[in-house]
């Protein structure tokens, strides 16, 4: 008796964005696992039970999951955006490496989906053209100084930074410190992106430099992309402006 | 007569990854431009031209496209994955802030898709479930010292790698370089995952070490994910390995 687990992207929230490989997951599962908010987005299905858990409940809902599953269930966990961004995969697999054999033998299939950085990306135009880097400004799981480094490292090499997690009601002063660290290495006139909730009737995106990027226009459901010296606006009468990053590099200098 | 110009990224390949909202821009869609093989993948709708254009020529596509939809046409550029991830919704916008005022009165819009990397992510485990970074390895278009740099700075700061245009009949050697200077950083054992067309017929996703790792494995269309020092394999008694990459992070060593 070998049972199913389905780790399933919704993408931004918007159906419109859901794929149809999605949706047939979803509609298959006997049972759906997931943070309640993301489950309040998928439509019902008879005979479906659902579990909804808390935001910062990964491993427990993981755990949740996968035992229903070995039991020979056929379950989805819903993730937002891409489960294997910053989001249910990785916490899946920890729990399928830590637990009994039977985690091991099960069907287990992950569903991707558009992720944040993309959603908001295809809003103000192509800020994540050419290479870069996501990061979580989330110190639960990490050293901050660790954070820093990898700020350090990603925008003196001249990529691109999209940067997941920026802020939350624990973490209230993450965001302001890794903005004045990027000011060191990059010009105040560096386009600053802020997205959130792409799709949805909430949905807010704005763009900022570097200058004048402020941590209140973030809270946790937000994505920020911090440009690089290549990026570029352009403005467009009548019209937002776009943001967008050449594909041609110039030699970064040191 | 202002036109409109819809930039959709058509995911892998497989129609089950193609959200509505792309499937319903190139249903819209009076004209479509693109890469032959993109173009190919999608249905014909009656009175709707095509113009198919060859791999690396980007710019032409990207004006005439624009010029198309300046003269009133609703038009659609068709790219493969995302369109914002190394691929047409940068040429888009760089033509756009080159051209004439005409371009930036256009209603556009770029429509999100499955970029490779969160494909190849999903049918192996979680491999990116922490902090990465996308590289394109074509220095076409950069010089290669910048793409040493980066490969550098990023696999010295502990971000897994997503590398994009990995090989091609004009850049033979430079995938060779770069496993070779990622051997420097990086333990004999590390993870790399190949991925190609996922979710067609011809599908290929194999799991190797940096050790073992080996150009001819990859070409133009292949992905290649190099982990971090804590990206883990989870072997599966009759299954393929999960590859994937924990949230929790230890302090990278110096």
């Amino acid at each position: 008796m070998s049972g199913h687990l389905a780790v399933v992207g919704l993408g931004p929230g918007d159906a419109r964005c859901l794929t149809p490989e999605a949706d047939e997951a979803l509609a298959a599962a006997q049972a759906l696992y997931g943070y309640g908010p993301y489950l309040d987005r998928v439509a019902g299905r008879p005979n479906q039970t659902r579990h909804a858990s808390d935001n910062r409940q990964e491993r427990a809902r993981a755990i949740a999951a996968l035992a229903h599953a070995a039991q020979g269930g056929r379950v989805a966990v819903v993730s937002g955006g891409d489960p294997g961004v910053f989001a249910m995969a990785a916490a899946v697999c920890e729990e399928i490496e830590a637990g009994p054999e039977s985690f091991r033998a099960l069907d287990l299939v992950i569903v991707p989906g558009i992720t944040a950085m993309l959603a908001v990306a295809a809003r103000i135009g192509a800020p994540l053209g050419h290479d870069f880097c996501a990061l979580s400004l989330s110190d639960n799981l990490k050293a901050w100084s660790l954070i820093e480094r990898r700020l350090d490292a990603a925008a003196g090499a001249g990529f691109v930074l999209a940067l997941y997690n920026p802020v939350s009601r624990a973490r209230p002063w993450q965001f302001g410190r890794a903005i004045e660290l990027l000011r060191r290495h990059l010009p105040q006139s560096t386009p600053v992106v802020f997205g959130r909730a792409i799709g949805r009737e909430e949905e807010r995106v704005s763009v900022t430099t570097l200058a004048a990027a402020d941590g209140a226009t973030a809270d946790m459901a937000t994505l920020v992309i911090v440009g690089s010296r290549e990026t570029r606006v352009i403005a467009r009468p009548g019209k937002s402006p776009l943001v967008y990053t050449p594909r041609v590099a110039a030699e970064v200098s040191a």
